[in-house]
């Protein structure tokens, strides 16, 4: 069984998310044989080619990047198995660069600025070898103010790099750019829809520290209701055995019913609970985030109660298992106090920087395969 | 005569277009020997010690690029064949990736922002193995807003880099720029002035499309009053032999009469007309471009009459020959349908594509030559 | 005694400049071993390994660039004699690309632009062979705009980067970044603070054209009152021996007395003067600055009185010694007028790029060491 599945994830995680997605048409290919630069092009090509089992022929890849419930638990296996190859990778980088990604284009094509995000995708990258192409603002891309569609411009900066990485304020878009795109697009972000980098570093984060998934006991903590953070976390982790997942919040950003009964109806044990010290010392994981002023308009007042409740301090470290940790998408004010930093259970940097070892994977996955 | 004006074209494509350019002072260069790093200085001092048509003397190289009057008909040819060459350059960049910039390094100068072009010039550049320095935003450069002249930011960047890219809101700016640089600047566009890149674009994509310029029947759509890129077109176009120009354009954006009396001083047979249809069925190419609303001012009525006047749809693909194609400069709103996409005639995103090779082209020619 | 200081002189350059600077927890690294990439954590494990004063282990590097004053007269001359390496190094970069900092990621981290100054750093970084992260306005870094601390930012931004340039509008935070970071920090200015490769470059400039710094006469010209710029350069100049200097300013802008103070405790000699062509005619370096419109809030007439009143001219050079230079920090207005820019001792294009060999230089003992 587990060898037919993991075959069955394998292929779910190798095969392009969208089979709909337009293959470059053959009468063009055959008018301008040259034109075509796309990799996937290239691959479509010698897939066809070859046997489907084929040992000796090139490894199939990863299509694109989407959301987070693309990925099946073996598929999520691959890319942590990935990421963590990846820090020696990156250790190494000084002595012995790698190559791998050397000649392969990524364009940043950010519709609204997330400078974090960026960065990583762009280390990411040159850690690898690659190169970048850097739009930091493109939702002032002249030709997006001139009414350019998202599909238009796809079309164009597909001619001049090899992956793009989309960050947009819309929700949707980056499936839409996918569906359009002859090379892979990796979501950084659409809108209140997805961020699946951020939920695969969250997930690898815990893998990487606790060492397993399965039987995890994790709180979640802050604003339930408007993070896409904790609400695509919550989905990734019900695709482990026995977890256990608290909510903790403050009642004007409660955890939403939808994942409640998806929770529900995985069968994922869930409670909600309002004393954070009783939580915390039966956790592994303390997820904090940040209560977001912009989401309560004038009432400022709301929004000072809901923000001070639920703070991570000396005290929650007190009663928190010594092979806990503490998570935080960052950036924070002041939900985590500066004196937790100091301890070895402060996991958020490291968390961070986990970011930056699953967009190499990711980057290595989609460009060249294993 | 072929022969001897192939050579004279060589000549004017490879010598420095301005020669009053000022050179390096050989009392500086004598005083300060190890600060210059002009490769132009490089470059003038090789000429200076070989013999004038010496064969094994470094090639020589174009000099700027600053407007599409400055090609003539060889010289476009030569820029053609190198540009036929980056497909297979670009084609290999996983496998080979090329080498020949390495080493070098591109300065991105946009007073204005124009991702496409950017985006599309640091492809180039990195391509062939080159670096990139950019400014999304050079107006709020620093320097500028506290009112240092064009001159002296070249005179700073120059020392930065080993190419110019220039985009500037002034007409008149690159030649300014190539005036004053001892490396070579890239014209990418100075306000209504010109924009040399985009015709050469254009030219090579009918060369690479239907195979020949003599004799092309060219349909011109749209905004002819205020684009930069058909006015330059035309100007190339009647470079070559027995080539028809017809213009389809509502009235208030009408091809000026410099354009057509220049056509007439060329021999050039030209036509207006407010039939798309007819014209269609007897072109081998149809340039639409944009009714640009920010013309039009208050007067929105009158955009939107004009906008709506002329659109590539199927009724046009029905009448356009077999081998004829629908081109763009991009970007587009709905003056071409979406419908017309698909047709493998639709040459619009393969002609954005060109730009790629033809400012790779550009970039090994000014910097390293043949 | 020479010996002596220089020796303690190069330790100081090479010792970290804040030996406060927390080090990695231990525990931590325990814990995450592979997590870790500091290069600077490494070097402290190699530096702990190898005997005191062995000659054979990795030469210790540079710890961070923060305020001008660090820099001794030895410490100086050390980066002086890399800079002028560096000058070779950059003119083989087409024949012999550097590859010294391969697999290096600086991160220009600008909280407010300054094209110059970045441009500057990121070509010495490729002149290199090193990568770079930009943000070419990190207050608008969608984490500092929600509130994130400098530190916080500091903290992710080590994890994607091996050395980050900061610039900042606040004086001080160079100090708080350094504080943080296990990765090298350089202050590209902050604030009305410091803006040390800046004073670098000046007093290299005044090395390479004049030949010595001791017993140089040097006007400074201008705005003294506000520009950090000549401020720090009166402390370095102050550094060598039987220096002159002469300060030529409007009365509304005159050098403060906390420079002069100091000055006088150092036993160098200065002079207040209105006459700018007296002072020209005994002096080796004429540094002119730029009267900033910005301080005079809405007295417009006191700017313009003050702007007129020096002004470097035909009149200037004149008098000024055969191998005496002019130099300026740029941008320039119109206090030095373009017909002296034809003069080979007009040296400010010549210091601007300067400033590249400095960044080399710094770059290459904050990374690798000699």
């Amino acid at each position: 069984m587990a060898t037919t599945r993991a075959a069955l994830s394998l292929q779910r995680l190798l095969v392009p998310s969208n089979p709909g997605k337009p293959q470059p048409r053959s009468t063009v290919l055959a008018r301008f044989p040259s034109t075509t630069s796309s990799s996937r092009a290239r691959r479509a090509v010698a897939a066809a080619a070859a046997p489907a089992a084929a040992v000796l022929s090139p490894p199939p890849r990863l299509g694109d990047v989407i959301e987070a419930q693309q990925f099946d638990r073996d598929a999520l296996n691959e890319i942590f198995v990935v990421a963590r190859e990846m820090e020696a990778v990156e250790r190494d980088s000084h002595r012995k660069p790698s190559r791998l990604l050397e000649g392969y284009l990524m364009a940043t094509l950010f519709y609204e600025p997330s400078t974090r995000t960026r960065l990583s995708f762009e280390c990411a990258m040159r850690r690898l070898g690659g190169e970048v192409l850097t739009t930091e603002n493109a939702r002032e891309f002249s030709s997006a103010a001139k009414g350019e569609t998202l599909e238009d411009t796809i079309r164009t900066v597909e001619g001049y790099s090899d992956i793009i990485v989309l960050r947009h304020f819309e929700s949707g878009s980056a499936r839409r750019a996918a569906d359009t795109a002859n090379i892979p697009v990796i979501n950084a972000g659409d809108g209140p829809g997805q961020h699946p980098t951020q939920a695969l570093l969250d997930v690898y984060t815990i893998k990487r520290e606790i060492g397993t998934l399965d039987g995890i006991k994790l709180a979640l903590v802050g604003d339930l209701a408007n993070g896409r953070t904790v609400r695509s976390l919550a989905y990734l982790i019900a695709k482990y055995q026995n977890t256990k997942i608290y909510f903790v919040s403050p009642d004007v950003v409660k955890m939403k019913d939808d994942i409640k009964d998806y929770l529900d109806s995985q069968g994922v044990e869930w409670e909600e609970s309002s004393d954070l010290l009783e939580v915390a010392s039966k956790c592994d994981v303390i997820y904090q985030t940040r209560i977001q002023k912009e989401r309560f308009g004038e009432r400022i007042d709301l929004y000072e109660a809901a923000r001070g409740k639920y703070i991570v301090d000396k005290k929650v470290l007190d009663v928190l298992p010594k092979h806990g940790i503490i998570m935080h998408p960052l950036p924070r004010l002041d939900e985590i106090e500066k004196e937790v930093d100091g301890d070895p259970r402060a996991a958020y940097f490291r968390q961070a920087k986990n970011g930056l070892y699953i967009r190499m994977a990711l980057l290595k996955l989609l460009l060249v395969g294993h």
